[in-house]
Formats: structure tokens, sequence, C-alpha cells
């Protein structure tokens, strides 16, 4: 970004736009309304995420090219306009794209910034070709288009890119990681707990399952919110009725995007709920934000497993990545579940940011646009690069300490629990609470109480209904 | 709810449970467990909601016949159980339900409430049939079963009702009466306003008819995360593995529960992801969620475009429900917006307390079940009457002063807008701004500025081009 | 709650109000605008919280007095309504208050229930005892005051009573119960833990002393936010500008009520900021959620200390409250750690709801007071009680494995960290890895390592180094 | 910061730590262990905020000069760190910092990162000046130290000063200016509004004498929280104890803190509180996102009472910073209001981020607290860029539109409240009611309704009681 500070030292040269002129620099792509922006809103440094940027060049493209399809656009400029957007989508202009996240609300800022480094690039192409053709940022690059339409698309578009094209994707890689250990880990037998207390016993790879489960759910959750995410705004201009736009254009400038995106994107059914608010990304998000309490879970959980060397649970090893302790020598930490669960508050975090934005605006528009698009587009970010991170880092390289495991799952008071088949519920909680107490095992306190002597159950039943790992096979599943 | 405090006046029995005796309520039809529950958790004075509690009730039954069926039960004693859950079900019993919301996290009070009740009220029929037979809490009404699969198939089973039965016809409830609005406003024609200010024209009915769309789309939010609600622990009993089933006990259970509920429930695909975390419950709560910020924005729009009588907006008029002020004579509030918004708040809070809990767990269970199913029901009902409200008590009487909405439209000086295709952006910017500082209309402002005269413009294109209706029609849609 | 239904089985009477006539039923206290608000209001069947609806009335007492006093109110009139407060304010009458919290956000009915209840009661009173004289609930019980400075005032002595009588003292409760053990574990050695693993030793009694002072740093947290809790708007009547008061009002009816609650009251220092928002409210709140957060982190930490037990960490015993499963015998849980982390999610939600009702307003009101207060005197309400319940149900009975504590003290490798100043860092890591791996003690590698041969350490050193409880004790606070 | 992609092109050394030997870029100040978590955390190439990194440098200097002055290091080396220290602070090495937010959750990479950089400037220091001693990052940079304690530590410091230095006079700078416009607003009488709906009349100047109020409140918050955020954990290295530290540490390394940063610090009170949570921390971020409800507030107020220029309330002129649209020629829009709201969602999504980690952690310490730091510190900046932004680019532009102000005040229909004294409540709301049905005045209604007439009111009573400014004169302050 370049900041203020160093447009001091600089040569600046003079742009006007309807409210007069305006310095600057003198080697920016960009001109007078992106200047009056990047002076008004000095507040975070943050800028437009890099997908962000590509989706508004592809969405001018598109309407460039619709544009001259439909005849309100001359040729050669809409295919200056397209190739210049080609060349902003490659991300070599970004640091032309200066503004803060914190604008204005619509995201004109940054759409005028799009139109004006497109109006330049395209200028100065035709000029270098020979035209004498100059390119408006209004009447030609955002010709038929509003803000309020082309803003919005761009997070659509970006934030379906990203889901589709990233998050997704990752999702998969984890849960395949998650899934290799639940067959490596499916005869690892161990304490089953609930309420953290010791319960019926299960295996290491029907908790990784589990996990695994729980992520592929994720990729469900998102692509049950893509119809509303990918339907877009486009075509509505400046309120919802399309004004100034030529008949068919919506149709066509969605279809040409999706088609340049290879994105399923459709247009909005009804214009006027899309452009009023930004109902969609706050559904995306919230799915973003449940995947994250997945995510929570599946690290809280590793962690706990992983606790020890000496003084923990111990049942598994996660794998050493680094010194964890300044002054506590040979201390190695579970540190990618603790990035991860604090990506995951700040996932949920930005999905608060996220929501709150949502009612920030009233009638035909949501002006909470650009902070909405900012951290949605950082919370796939970060949740996709997460992802690949547990999995390459972590998960590959866990393993078990199965002799361990298998000593606290025969350890555990609730492998009492088949024998309630034979002997009743109170007749077992007895026999767990006289194990506990006087530190047996429970097939010691069967025989001490006498059931075998009794009759009451057989030493075969005894011993098959003791049996650790058969507890864990699920009767109804064999 | 029964009081301590009502307790101590009244007569008891004595009951035992494995951990010794409780003094309980000569009358009540529970038991130790339950009692042992209420004295631990003096904390709220909130129960569980009555769909919750038909929902236990529902499936003790399913699991009674499954367990008859299957062999593991006898079916006399089943026929009882699933007969007293009958009675259950419908709320008469009720007040036997005394436990508090914050008791265990996994519901197994509640659980243990519900087999006590059963097993009262089963052996108290088989009693009154001249049946010897004894029907047992766990042995009998809780076989097959654990609290930590029941109890959040309690809660899926309850909410899933409660979206099908309740929530969705009330949305389609409130989107028909916008959607008669959205007709019988089709032809008024107002200022669209964005960032609060004058912007192209839009008709009354375009608004209604996005918030119906928005509403329809809360409709699609629901279905699109019922497959994950509607999917049940049943079967999986203590810690996912289904110890203590018969084999065909889950797939059974749960067809036997998804037809005396009528609703589309599945077992879980895979019982370690059902029992180790309540993601559904989250997601779906989500939805609420996102419903309620749909709603904020409708509501708010509607407050505004009703505000006045004589210094707002002033471009319909909401019906007058009460007197709005104690001090102020002949005030009239948009009082059912404000309790609509309020709700909104409460939802979202619910939702936070639900994502909060949905971490509150570890391996084999989550324990903030019970709170979680506290919020998502009363969510669900709160925005189920609040949407029959704001549509009986609101939508369906607003009307429009149309002339007032008409002449705002004209005021506006954004419908400079269809200009810019003849005389460019910058010259139409010099129009509006002119107009606003010196009090002209467009109209007036285009003459005085000399484009008729200078030829840029013909009569006839400024009378199409400024007609506010024309500009509500879209193109693309003519 | 009176219920809708109930209603349309009794007797009624009829009532008017400025808008008409309205059929209340024939034994209620309350009239028209109450009637209208309980059938506008069908949306949750929760009324206001007890505390509330005495605050109310206490705030109407005060105001009686001081406008006799001042002249604008007769002074049988005055007395009758004060008496009839004082009746109000016992809870007697709550019956009488059956409307919903989701009502109009400026809680103008609930203020017009206590107006019209009032007048109700002191008019019958003066009946009785021989007067003509007729109370009105506008003219007399309202005098001087609106719905707009008189719900918030309600609300903010409801808060500032209830932090101040019940929840600082349950706070102080639960602290003493945290010291005394913290006493009682002074001398039980255990291993520290950070990231879960394994470090250097602490007693279980710093670990309770640390608990204790979480807790007693939110009553500071309370203290700190009370002055803007007890600063209360009465006084400015609809808008701040205190229209319709006469000289001296504010100041003696604020002293009134401070002197009839014995609380700290101060008048708004500015009425204008004091009727436009509910910040003060959102701040309290937003102490509770931080002290829900410090109950959380005690919870969670005593109930893995005392998970087990045989596969857990098994440090502490918590008492045993209840069977803690229908399925597996003998099975205990920590229900209280349980039930108190869902009473922390709920305070959680209920502040995000109050947080977005805070933005809930424009101009001269905020109106989402009534769910605002809902949700604030439920949470005071649910910390107060739950502190109470963890201090007797939990906390003083927990007891210490003191043997067990000491053994993985002393397992802990990071015992070695004292030996940094002697040998370094990097040898001191060299020891623990290299005891982890071969499952040595950190002594015996010390030894077999050479350090001792080598004379880099002296046997007193080693001993005086590795003494577990004595790195406990901070050499600063010696 | 140095991407892995760029370390491919770079050449590089090698270091070791003791896990081994790292490839680290040839011109890297830093070494092995933090080059281990640039690699394990490829997250979100966010790394530490500014202030952060100074904060930890400041509290290395002040620990080298306690460690010397405490006999437990060479004075020479203490003061080669210590200097080294004062060049970290300014700046200047910033890029050596390169490791992601997202890292463990203790910030021991960002400590040993800090231990790495300072331990190589003050080796070569020491070197240029012709001493062979050499720094140990662990031994001698990190002495009596524990990331532990150092890195909340640095968290608390950096915040404290950025509230102090920062936030409170940017609050105070806005006060400022909107109490300017108080005066200047003082006597522009205009509508009250409640409900939205017309109220009584207030006058601008205090409406903006509310939003000064309420700011000013703001800093009040902050400094109630301020003691919690100013009292540190340093001294208590690894666990509280404070192993490895001579006695007296704590309080000499905290003072010499305290005064080489002129700021309020002070020791923990309860070292085991001080580590095991960062309450401090999410006080202090709950209090900024009650700043941010505030301004939400206030910014809403201002947009409206600004909207318009023609069919909005148009009370106020916003300075007119940019063109609004790209396509409605010459609109203009509330862009600072806009862009404050969404650095207010932004705070309240990082409060809700810092929240959740704020049960990031178990037993002796909380491992989310990178994360915690991260947002604080953005909401701090954002908060304190914004309060100058509102005052320079807005508030200090903001024009009244004091003729139309008044004709809406007198349009108000509530401007017959100061009748209820002399005719009651509801003869005054039969005269509103009338006024608005017929497009009548109050004035006009009341002579209409014969009160004149009857003698009921006098002329003068008439016209004192419908004077709008006296009615925003309360009498209890004239």
């Amino acid at each position: 970004m370049t900041s203020i500070d160093e447009l001091k030292s600089e040569e600046f040269r003079i742009e006007h736009d309807t409210m007069g002129e305006v310095r600057v620099p003198v080697n920016a792509l960009y001109r007078a309304q992106t200047q009056r922006a990047v002076e008004n809103f000095p507040i975070s440094g943050k800028t437009l995420e890099r997908a962000h940027i590509e989706a508004l060049a592809r969405v001018k493209k598109a309407a460039a090219q619709a544009n001259a399809e439909l005849g309100v656009l001359d040729g050669e400029l809409a295919q200056a306009i397209a190739d210049a957007a080609d060349e902003v989508a490659t991300g070599k202009y970004d640091g032309d794209f200066p503004i803060d996240v914190f604008q204005t609300g619509s995201g004109t800022s940054s759409n005028m910034n799009t139109n004006e480094v497109l109006a330049e690039l395209a200028s100065r192409a035709l000029k270098a070709a020979g035209s004498d053709k100059v390119v408006h940022p209004n009447d030609h690059v955002n010709a038929s288009q509003s803000s309020n339409d082309v803003f919005p698309t761009s997070v659509h578009v970006a934030a379906t890119s990203a889901l589709i094209n990233d998050l997704i994707p990752a999702l998969g890689y984890l849960a395949d990681s998650l899934e290799r250990k639940a067959v490596d880990f499916k005869d690892v037998v161990k304490s089953g707990r609930t309420h953290l207390m010791d319960a019926t016993p299960v295996t290491l790879g029907q908790e990784f399952g589990g996990y695994a489960a729980q992520v592929r759910y994720g990729v469900e959750r998102i692509n049950a919110s893509l119809p509303r995410v990918a339907e877009v705004p486009l075509g509505g201009t400046a309120v919802g009725t399309g004004i100034n736009t030529p008949a068919g254009f919506p149709e066509r400038v969605i279809e040409l995007l999706a088609a340049d995106t290879g994105l399923p994107l459709t247009e909005a059914r009804d214009h006027f709920e899309a452009q009023a608010n930004r109902d969609g990304l706050i559904e995306a998000s919230s799915q973003l934000r449940n995947i994250a309490i997945s995510f929570m879970k599946i690290n809280n959980d590793l962690r706990w497993m992983g606790s020890g060397p000496n003084t923990g649970l111990g049942e598994i090893a996660i794998p050493d990545l680094q010194p964890g302790s300044s002054i506590m020598p040979g201390k190695v930490n579970p540190v990618i579940c603790e990035a991860s669960i604090m990506v995951c508050a700040q996932v949920i975090g930005n999905d608060t940011a996220i929501a709150w934005s949502g009612t920030n605006g009233a009638f035909e528009l949501n002006v909470g646009i650009p902070v909405m698009a900012a951290n949605l587009l950082e919370s796939i970010r970060l949740l996709a690069n997460t992802s690949r991170v547990m999995a390459d880092k972590m998960i590959d390289g866990i393993t078990a300490n199965v002799e361990r495991a298998r000593f606290l799952a025969e350890a555990s008071p609730s492998i009492v629990t088949p024998l309630n088949k034979f002997i009743g519920y109170e007749n077992a909680a007895k026999i767990a609470k006289k194990a506990v107490a006087e530190g047996l095992t429970i097939r010691e306190t069967v025989v001490a109480m006498g059931f075998l002597e009794r009759g009451e159950l057989t030493e075969e039943q005894l011993d098959t209904a003791l049996d650790v790992m058969s507890m864990t096979r699920p009767p109804h599943k064999a």
C-alpha cells in the first residue's frame, strides 16, 4: 500500500473528478476518486484481499464484454477494458489498490478504484496501439453497472471461488488424513470418556473416523450454503431496478462471468432482496463458524490425548515441531492444536463482525460490505491454510501409544456395563463402586462378590462381557 | 415446577437409587434420581421446553417397541411403557419434569426423569390391569439406550419438529402477507435510498417483494440444514459403539420414531461424530440467527418508512395498536417492529449461547446439551410466534402514503441518472449538484443549463428519462 | 401469567384508554393499556423479572412522594400511591403484570401496567378510606414522569440492587470457599501444566488461591462498573429535557429512591446521554460475561483435575452428587462443573443479546430495553445462584489425592528446570529428552549422563534443585 | 514478512537449537527457533503488531537490567542486551519478527524470536567493541524469565500504552469536537424522536452534548479497567511460582519497566491468577466493544439526521468528502459514518475472538495469547484512528439546517405535551390525534376544539406551553 507518508515525498500529477482537482502520485494508475478515498480513510492500513481485487477485475471484464455485445459499448474500448482486467486479475497491479477496508460501506471507493485503474490501463493500451480513443471510468468501465451491484457481486464471486477452489479441497485433504489414521488406529482400543470420566471402550480409529466425518460435514455445510453465495446481484445497478442497463444485460453478464471464472454463478432471483442485504455472505460465514467449532473439538481432543508425557493422558504422540519453552528444557507442546484453535477463535470473531455488519444498511443497500468481505475472505483463507497445516504437520505424524491406551481401557470401571443384561444395572453399579473404592479390577470384584459362585454369571459369559475390544464393535454394524 | 420450598411442606415417600435413599414428594411420579437433580441444581427455575418433553417420551416409546420386537424386552412391559409415553407426550405430566435446564450436561438427569416417570406410570397401569410385573427405569425403560444417545436425539427430534411444523409454516405465512402487499403496492413509486441518501426510484411493491424473498430464503436456509438436524445418534448408547444394543436396533428404533412423529429422521452416518458433538444443532441455530438478521432489516425499514407522522419519512402507515407514550399524548409507535427486533437480539444471543456450548465437551460427549436445547427451541418458538405477529398485527394492516411517496421520488436528485447515457456522468453530476444547491427540480436545472437549447437532449428524451415509474421497471425483466 | 386462553373463560369488564374500549378480566388490577399489550405481544410467555417489578414500584413511590413535596400532586393521592407501591414491591401482585418481555422497546407497556395497577390499588384504598378521590394512571401515578425515564431507571435500580445485594455477596461466598481450600491444599504439591504438558510443580493450594483471586477480580469488575449502572435517567421524562417536571424534581426523586432502596443511586450527569442509550447496562453485562469466562476456566480445571477415576488425571475428588449414567453403572460425573459452564454459556449469550439491543434505538431513546433487562437480570441471578451452588455442592467437598499429585509432580520432566543455572538450558534439555525417551527419572538421567561424575553438579545441589516442593516457593515472596 | 518462497531463493546459514540444525536466511538476525516457527505456521501472513514488538523489547531491557542488579547476569552482557532492546523498540528491526500471529498459544515463538534477535544484536555489538563475550538467547536474554510471564506481560504493556497514549487522547479529541458543536448548536431547536416517532423538542446542541458525554464515558470505562490491564505477570516465570528468578526480581523488573515506559504498571497480586488466564485483556476488550456500541449510536444518528438531501430528515449537513456513486451523479454519502460503523463491527468481532480465546487454556497457562494480542491492539488502533477521523473529517464540518429543524420541531404533534397539566393527558391525546388526522397544527386544533373558548386554557398559557424552545429547557437545570 502506498502510504500517505510515501506520497509526501513523491511527485504528483493533478487529476479531477466531479468534486474538483486532486493531487495523485505521478506513477499511480488510479485517479482522483481513489486518491480522495486514500486520504479520507487513514484507519486500518488493511486493503482488499487479493482474491477480492481479482474478482472485481473479472466482473469488469464480463461487463465490458456484455456491454459490447448489447451495443452499449464500443467493441474496441470493451476489448481494451477486458484485457486490462485480465492483467489486474493476475495481481500485478495490487499496489494500485491502496484504499483502506474501512471506507464507504458500499465499496464505491474500491469500485471506482477499479474503474480508474482499468480506464488508465485501457487508455494507455489504446494509445500505444495508435488509437485516439479514451476510456472513461464511469461512462465506459462502469457502464451498465453501479457500485451497488458490482461490489457485492465481487464479494460473492471471490467467496464462491475461495470456498470451492480453496476451502473445500483443503477440508477434503484434512479429512483424508484423518481417515488414513482411522484405518491405522482401527485396532487401538482405548477408554471412552464422557464427562471426562471413564466410560466404555472405543477404538482410536473410531475417534479419528468421527473427526473425519465432522470435517466432511463441514463440506456439506458449505455446499448447502453455496446456492445463495453464488447468486449475485449484478444487473441490479443502483437500487435493484437495473436502471441504465440494456435489456438482457444481467443474464448475459453473469453468463460471461460464470464462464470466465468457472464458478456456478446465478442471477439474483429477486434483485431487491439481492441488493438490500448481504444475507448470503452472513450464511456463508455462519457455516465457517460452525466448521471452526468442529475444529475446536478435534484439536482439543488431540491435545488432551497427547498430554503428558508423564502427567497427562498420553494416549497418542503428536509430532515435535519446535522447542516448547524458553525456560523448561526439553518441553514440547501441541502447537498446531493451539494455532488452529486460535484460528477458530478468529473465524468466530470474524463471523461476529460480519453478522453485525449484516444490519448496517437500510432500504436499498447494505453499507457494511467491505468489512464483511475482508472478514469472510480472511476466514476462508485461515481455515483452508489451517486444514492443510493440521494434516501435514500434525495428523499425518500422530502415533498411538497402543499399550497405554489398552491399559487404560481395561482400567475403566465402565467395562462393567455389559454385565447389566446378566445381573441388572443396580448390581453392576455395586461392582463398579466397589472396584474403584478398593482398587480392584472389575473381574476381581465380580469374583469377590460371588456372582460366579452363585451361578449368576458363567466364567465364559464374564470373559466375553469383559473383552474391551468387543465392546467397541457395535452389534448393529457387525 | 415443584419448588424446594413447596417440598418442605409436603408429605414424602422414600425412594432409592444406587447411591442410597432419597425423600421424594409423596405424589410425584418421579423417583430418586429426579429428586437428587432437583436438589442439586437450584439455579434458574427454567425447566425443559414442552416440545422437548414430548420428544423424550416419543423416543422412549419407539425404544420400547423396538426392544420388544428385537426380543430384549417383554411385550407387555413394552406396551405399558409405550402407552405411558403417549400420555407424557400430551403434556399432562409436565409438572413431573421439575429439573432445571442447568443440570448435568448430558441431560442424564432429564433422561432418568423420563425413565422414572414412565416406569411409575407403566408399573401402575400394569398393576391396575392385574399384572404383577414391575417396570424398572434403567433395565426396562432405558433398555438398549443411554442418556448419551437418547437425550441428544430428543433435542434433534424436538427441533426438527418445531422447524418443520412451526417455523417453516410461520415464515410462509409471513412471506404470504408480504407478497400480498407487494402486489398491493406495485404501483406505488417512491424514492430509493442507498446510504440513507436519495437514490433512483423503486416501487414500494418491489421493496415488499424483496422482504418476502428474504423470508423465503430463510425457509431455504432451514431446509438446507435439516438433513443434519434430522440425523439422530440414537443407537450409539454410551459412547457411539452401540454397546448393550441388540443387532438391528438403531435402524428399527429410528424407523419407528420417524413413523410415530412423521418426521424425516435418519440414523447418524457416523455414530462417533454423532455423539461427540452437537454441530447439527449449532448449524440449525446459526440459520435462525441468519433469519433474525433478515428480520432486523425488514423491521428497521418498516419503522423508518412509517416514521413521523410529521417529522419522519412518512411513506407508509403502520397500524396503531396501543397508546405509545405515558407522557406524550396521542403518540403511536411501531411496537411490533420493536418487539420483533428484540426477538432477533434474543435469537442472536441464544445462538451465541449455543455456539459456546458447542465446545463444551471432550472425546465421546458434548456436555452442554440441555442449554443448547433450551436456547434452540426457544429461538424457534420466538421466531415462529413473531412471524405470525408481524403478519397479523402489522404487515396486513400497512397502508401506503401514495402521494407523499411519489412526491419524494420526484424530489430525489438521483432521477438525473438516466441522463448519463445522453450527456455523460460528469454533466449529469453538475445538474444534480446545481439542483440541490439551488432548490430546483432536475427538469428545471436541465433547462436552465441549456441542454435542450443546445440540442444535447430533446424534450421527448427528457420526458422519458425523467419518468419516475419507468425508472423502476428493469428493462431486462420487461 | 394470565393467558389469553384463560381470559376466554373469564368474566370481563370494560375499560377504556385514549384509543377506545377494551375488555379486561373482571378481577384484574390492570386496565386497558395492559390488556392491549397482552393481546399485542403473544410471543414468549416470559414476563418481567421479579426484581424488575419491585424496582418499578419503588420508582413510582419515590415519584409520588417527590411530586407531593414539590406541589404537583395532592398529598393524599401521593400517599395512596406510595402505599400501593409498597405492596406491589413485595411481589404479591406479580400476577397482575402479565405483559410479555417482547413488547414495545421502551417498556411503555410495563410502565403503564404499573401505573394502572397502582391507580387501581390506590383508588380502592382511598375509596375504602371514605375518600371520593380517584387516582389516574397518567395524570397522577405517572406525574412528572415518562416511560422513557422511568423504565430504564427501573432496570438500573433492579440491576444495581441485584449486583450489590445478590451477586457480589455470592461471589464473596464462592471466593471464601476457594480460599479455605487454598489453605487446606497449601502443602499438596502437584505437577504444573502449561499447554496441557508437564511443567514445573505448583501446589494445589496455589491453584485454588488463583481461582479465588480470579473470583475476587470479578467483584472488582462489577464495582468498577457500578458508578455508571447506578446512574439513572429519572427526571429526564420524554426526551431528556425534563419536560413536565417541576423544578428540583430529579434531584429529589432520586434522593428518595436511593433512601428507600439503600442503593448508591445518582442522577444522570447528562440526561441526553442517559436516555438515548443504555450503555451502562451493556457495560454491566460485559462484566458478567467476563466473570462467566473466569468461571469457565475454574470449572474446566476442576473437572480435568477430577477426571478418572482410573483413566484421567485423578488429582482431586469432586463430591458424588448423583448417579452419572443411565447405562454405565457406578459412573459419577462432575455435574456442578457442567451446570456452571452451561450457565456461563447462557450469560455470554445473554450478553450478546444485550449488546445487539444496545444499538436498537435512535435519537432520544433506545428501544430494546425490556429484553436488555430480562437478560441482564437473569444473568445476575444465574451467576449468583451458581456461585453458591459451586461452593456448597462442589468446592467445599473437594478432597486432594495427595499421593498421586506428588507422584505426578516428581514424574514431570520439567523438574529439570532448576538445573539451567548450573549447566545451561541446552544441557538441561538433553537431560529431559533422554529421561522421557528412556523412561528414567531426571535424577537417574543426570547421574547417567555423568554430570555428578564430572563435577558439574554436586549431589547436594542436585538434591536441592530437584526438591519439588521448594520449586513451588517463589523466592521473591519468601 | 519473509515468505517461505523468498527463502527458497536466498542464501542460508545453519543454526541449531535443542532439536537440531535449521537453515536460516543468511542475513536474518533471528535464529533456529524463529525459523522453525516461520515454517510451522504458514497460516495468515499477519505478524505481531508494531506496539507489541516494542513492548517485548522493553520487557527484555528491564529484565536484563534487573538481572544485572540482582547479580544473575554479567553487567556488560546486560548492557548490550538493553542497548539492543532499545534499538528493536524503535521498529527498525520489525522485519526480523516474521512469525505468524497464529503460532504457539503462549507466544513462545515470538518470545524466542525476541531472545534470538537480541542475542544476535548484542553479541555483534560486543564483538564490535572487542569483547569475546557471547549472548545466549535462553541463558542470558531470557534469564529469570519464561515465555509464560514475558509474553502476556508484553501484551499488557502494549495495551496499557496504546490505551493511555493513543485511545484516551483520541477519545478526548473526539469529545472536544462534539462539545464544540454542542455549543454551536445550543439554540438549534428540533424535534425529538423516540421510537423514530415525533416527540417533544430538543436542541441539536443537547444531542451533540449527549454524544460527547457518551464518548467521555468511554474514557471512564477504560480507566475503570486499567488497574487490571496494567497489572503484569512478570516474575512468575514458568507457572507462576517464579522458579529460576532471584529474590526481589519481580518487584524490581516491573519498577524498571514502569519507569522506562512511563506506564502505571504493577505486579500481579496473585501470580497464579495472573498466568492462568488473561481476564484483564478480556475486560479491556469488552470496554472497547462498549465504546464501539456507543460509536454506532452516534454515527447512526448523524447519518439519519443528514439523510436526504430531499427525501430524508435533512436536519444537518455532513461534509462532502468524495463522490458517492459510480452511477448516480452528484450523490454524496455519509462515508465517515459508514467507515466508523464498520470499525465498530470489527471491534465487536475482535472482542468475540478475544472472549473465545479467553477459555483457550488450562491450569497454569492460557494458550490463546497471540490472537488476543493481535485483536486487542488492532481494536485500540482502529478506535483511536476512527475517533480522529470522525472529528476531523465529519464532526468539525457539520452544519445545521436551522430552519428545517425548527419547522419540524413545530410540526411534531408531541408539542401538545405541556398541555397535560392544564387539560389532562386524555384531552391532550384527543388534540394530538385530531391534529394529525386533519393536518392541523396543535394550536389550530386547540382553538378548533374550543379549549380557549371554554376557558380551560388562556391564550397566554397556550403561547407559553407551545413554545418549542422552552420545552427544551429542563426546569430542574434552569
